[in-house]
């Protein structure tokens, strides 16, 4: 199995040379100004690749550790002992980039299995890493594409309102909420999108803005503060969203804003909803309480542009992510079908 | 009458110079990273210093063409008949700079009816404009004042929500809702406040967060798509924003974003405040559908910080205001006192 198996038409921002040394990454930070490929050879530059978010967005994220993993072990001792405790540094150094996102523990999870059933020599164990990691990668691409297939169908036609980035830069390609929307302007329908800005990265204004004027679908971008307006004016007519880890009872972790967004949609009875490759799904958790809300720098939220805006001194809150509960959201569109959040416990047990 | 009416402990953004010949501005572009006096002494500088966000706030922007116009009549001619035509052109330059906020048209009615029962020569009509306009503002000071001892007894203690800047940089000084806020402090209540930075123009994080800071009441800055994640987890006790026209059955114009909060506020069982001056009800309008919104220039969008975030050619969305329904309004917090919305109107009926 090679790179390949991905269709080159995809934009794929995540990806392995065509050697397995190397995780090619399209520097997220850089967008849309310049389009900058980080190239990277140790698990380190990996693990601050995506501290520093050179690489966001939760199925990206767990692309990138399983890539970045594969690539990194050609600088593993060549003994199989060091070999392999050096890769369970490695994933130990990966896990600890970022906690929400719940893709990132699947991946290290999937790789980790991969190791234990490998067998031989250095060489043998990096072939192991490497057919295990396009594994996944291609598993999350294909998700992706089936759900837009799914998922694609249900919007209604109008505007539909987004929120950060779920396209291809966030996932292994096409995408969670935009691979949807991407479909069903495929299927022709009259659809055109409100990109919330998504302050304070601005993921929408920067990213899925630029996804989306490639691909020709119109969009607009908004401040954060806008839907709300636009709303009350009949001006939106759903919403979509991508999710960083969804409890069994239907809790949907996202960028901090999304909450707010759900709010918006049942106050003006709009649907609301969230695709999210099923790995996402976090069966072992109940309550989107007690999901870990990642806090990032506060400059995030002092600058603009680079330029500090606020005064000096004055403080600031950044949390990186929101829960919103189930019950403000209309369906979770996953690879494996559309659920009601309250559906997706008996939907596990029945794939089991 | 002179400016000492006004207590010098208050900062005044808007203000005479001793001489009346000069319009002192406090630019509130530059703020929080420099404080810089504009002195405007004709009346097309002034209209742009509207238009331009140099000032802004709705109680400003009156206060600001009161004062502007008795600045800019010293420029004009001196024989009666062309003076008052000068005067009548003046005002109405000053009318066409931001359409939303009511207060700019009231104050323009004060000064057109001080001139109309003006008799005598310029020097005797600039005298009756200087002294229309002080007492307009030293009006527009004491309501702010009033309002806050009326609304600081009902602000619950622990974390109040503001959006956009209502302080002394809005009004004549002291500030509307954030004149609220002060008097709270000042009457002992632990109170602390979180500012929604309020993008597109970032009053919140620049300007609400610098007069808190220098009144040394503890303050935040969040992003404006943080306050739902933090009403959901019982972290904001109340809400309190200014308004920049109100109308007879109560429906609030303010600052875009401040229906969203409105809405989160009332999902949250969280009270929903709104102080403003008498002069904000706009009795002549019965429903917020009727409020003109004025559209402000993409690039406000577009930039941070003067860098451009969103990839060229794609289009954005800028209203600078919304509407929120009475429905959602707790209270109305003015100088004459504190109102349900459904109760505006027969109040304004009583005081005739």
């Amino acid at each position: 199995m090679t790179d390949t198996i991905l269709d080159p038409a995809f934009l794929q921002p995540v990806r392995l040379s065509p050697d397995g040394r190397v995780l090619q990454l399209l520097d997220q930070r850089a967008l849309p100004a310049r389009e900058i490929w980080l190239e990277l050879r140790e698990v380190e530059a990996v693990a601050q690749a995506i501290e520093s978010l050179a690489v966001r967005g939760a199925p990206a994220i767990g692309c990138a550790a399983a890539l970045g993993l594969a690539a990194g072990s050609w600088g593993f001792p060549e003994a199989t002992g060091p070999w392999r405790e050096a890769a369970a540094q490695a994933i130990e150094r990966l896990a600890r980039t970022r906690p929400t996102a719940v893709n990132l523990f699947h991946a290290l999870a999937h790789m980790r299995a991969a190791l234990a059933l490998a067998v031989g020599d250095a060489a043998a164990l990096r072939a192991a890493l490497r057919q295990a990691a396009l594994v996944y990668v291609a598993g999350e691409l294909q998700a992706c594409v089936r759900m837009g297939e799914f998922g694609g169908p249900l919007l209604p036609e109008g505007t539909i309102l987004t929120h950060c980035n779920t396209g291809a830069l966030a996932t292994a390609g096409w995408g969670t909420a935009l691979g949807v929307i991407r479909r069903a302007h495929q299927l022709g329908r009259d659809i055109r999108v409100l990109a919330d800005e998504t302050r304070p990265v601005l993921q929408g204004a920067r990213l899925t803005a630029w996804e989306l004027q490639r691909d020709g679908i119109p969009v607009e971008v908004i401040a954060d503060n806008m839907a709300g307006a636009l709303m009350s004016r009949g001006q939106i007519q759903a919403a979509i969203v991508g999710a960083d880890r969804i409890t069994r009872r239907g809790d949907v972790a996202n960028k901090i804003g999304t909450y707010t967004v759900a709010v918006l949609c049942r106050h003006h009875n709009i649907p609301f909803f969230v695709a999210a490759p099923w790995s996402t799904i976090d069966l072992e958790m109940e309550s989107g309480a007690e999901i870990p809300i990642e806090a990032r720098d506060l400059d995030e939220v002092h600058l603009h542009g680079g330029v500090r805006m606020t005064p000096a001194g004055v403080g600031a809150r950044n949390p990186a992510f929101d829960v919103t509960p189930a019950e403000l959201v209309t369906a979770i569109i996953t690879e494996r079908g559309v659920f009601r959040p309250d559906e997706l416990a008996a939907a596990a047990a029945a794939a089991k």
